[in-house]
């Protein structure tokens, strides 16, 4: 057990960290900033595990801020509220994603591109510098304390254990589907069929688009059949018809021009998976412009007004992960299992079994 | 003086080819297939002198057929036409630009996209399919035998010097202003000033679009801003503003994520000029992903119902590109001007100088 040392008016937190990219959990005490005027204080009861925990535990996106606590599918109960808080009361249920602050003024804040402000903060793995650049502590943990502008609303009949995964792999398949401006009739390939391509199955057949599923483990055939899946392809080599848009969630080697050539001219993919940087996909213009009329572009999570929407439409059309509860103990059993097979459904911590 | 064997109802060429990636160009006797029921011969007038020229040349996207005639922006008078022929008389004038024939039944053709038909046969510097597999040969020349399907009618008041370039530096650079429906009062920076980055600034200026420059020889600044191009940015760190559509033309090496940072969330960059393979510029996903929400694709030329409306608009409000006239014999020197710097002129040989 390690402990940082606490100070007046700080909150006392207890989760599990690691203290090295080669490091396995280990049960951890530290503190949270106080809660400030528009802060909330959230006792956390489900934290989902998300692939990027993985690759930010183990430093494959870049050098981690250690100890790190990950965590960023945050689901829980409002349990204090600062003096000028207005969006919840105690015993509200909330939710945390990504993002737990940003400078609020800029172009990005004003559009609620948060996640494009110079100045976001992220869940965990960063400095904060609204609060003396003390590192962030992710989900996986007890509470958290966050600025109610980055806290969701969650309504109090929700399934709240499947809620937290909304935060990040809900956001994160719904926006690009928005953002290329999915139509019903339209067809989409997901690409991956891990926790991020099982919502954006569930997503895209909701808005009323033929969905086909591209995955290297055909034991995931049925599931996806069963969820309404037009076509299932082991390979790219067997596909014949061209998509509207690719939401490619695939979170290892692979070739994005591969991809490129199955849309149709006007098509669009969108990235939303990211390998380990030394696996990093490359696309040359050489290669654009012979798919020329297909359009790739990144996506990153989403602002907190469309993680709003997105929890609110999936509410009403009763759209959630499957889950698979764990115990807290557990966290490196589920990183070794998510490493050999991307499951398509998602671990979740309940913060119950944390002692 | 080179000869190839002539056949009866073949068509007597002459022109100027190079022999192998490093040869000069030297006069060349040559045949074209026979005039076909739906074929046209064009006494061609001006060509224009494209920087795809150089690379096709000199083997530099790809391995040369040699004997090559290049040349595919050609502007000339029909002087035969076939059985079959509607849309052409004896006299008329004709534009032939990127491509001379294609199926006319696959997916693309039916969209006039026919520049992605698997079977597309380019102007010079390819195999015909529908005639035997016999390589083309470019506008450098006193004709050519085509479809009527890929000849562009061209009004007898227009300036016939100005057309020939429009047949591919108009049309590769009309074609993603539309694709990516540039908007009035929208920003858009063109990246390159060479013969594609002009008639980029002029259309746009056209559409109504507040326009910049983004190009290394800042003494094509006044030349620029006499245009009524906005700012002119000699590098691109000097800039602030964040644009709509980014047209890249850029022939030499450069870092597409240098300009894809530039863009506005939700704007798009169209790659028009392509540098030699071995220079070939390349993104990453987590380029991607770092600067989401900016698309970017590839734009190859335009069909040709896109190239009759392109040449229809530049001849209705009067765009056309800055040209300056050569003798066929001058073709090296063009050439050895344009490797060094990329003039945002078009060299245009006029036909009556070759012997």
């Amino acid at each position: 057990m390690h402990h940082l040392a606490t100070s007046p008016h700080k909150i006392s937190a207890k989760g599990y960290s690691v203290f090295s990219k080669d490091s396995k959990f280990t049960p951890f005490e530290f503190t949270r900033h106080p809660i400030g005027e528009h802060d909330i204080l959230i006792e956390i009861l489900y934290a989902g595990i998300c692939h990027s925990d993985i690759h930010s535990a183990r430093s494959e996106w870049s050098e981690g801020i250690y100890p790190m606590v990950p965590g960023h599918e945050i689901a829980g109960r409002v349990v204090a509220v600062g003096s000028k808080v207005s969006k919840f009361r105690c015993g509200d249920y909330a939710g945390v994603g990504c993002m737990v602050n940003s400078c609020g003024e800029c172009e990005a804040c004003k559009c609620s591109h948060e996640q494009f402000c110079q100045r976001c903060v992220y869940t965990y793995n960063n400095h904060d510098c609204f609060h003396d650049d003390e590192p962030t502590y992710g989900g996986y943990s007890n509470n958290i304390v966050v600025s109610e502008r980055f806290a969701i609303k969650v309504p109090m009949n929700a399934p709240l254990e499947k809620i937290a995964p909304l935060l990040c792999a809900g956001i994160t398949t719904y926006s690009p589907l928005k953002f290329s401006h999915l139509q019903k009739g339209q067809s989409l390939a997901v690409a991956g069929f891990g926790g991020l391509g099982s919502m954006a199955v569930k997503y895209a057949l909701k808005l009323g688009a033929e969905v086909s599923v591209i995955a290297r483990d055909d034991r995931k055939k049925q599931a996806a059949l069963d969820m309404g899946v037009k076509n299932f392809y082991k390979n790219t080599k067997d596909i014949t018809e061209r998509f509207d848009l690719i939401i490619n969630t695939i979170p290892t080697k692979y070739y994005l021009s591969t991809y490129l050539k199955l849309l149709k001219y006007g098509g669009e993919m969108a990235i939303v998976g990211l390998p380990p940087l030394e696996m990093n996909p490359h696309i040359s213009a050489h290669e654009l412009v012979h798919h020329a009329g297909c359009k790739v572009y990144g996506s990153l999570i989403g602002g907190i007004k469309e993680t709003q929407e997105m929890l609110d439409f999936s509410i009403e059309h009763d759209i959630f992960p499957d889950i698979e509860l764990v115990r807290a103990d557990q966290i490196d059993e589920v990183y070794e299992k998510l490493t050999t097979s991307n499951a398509n459904f998602r671990y979740v911590i309940d913060m119950k079994t944390l002692k």
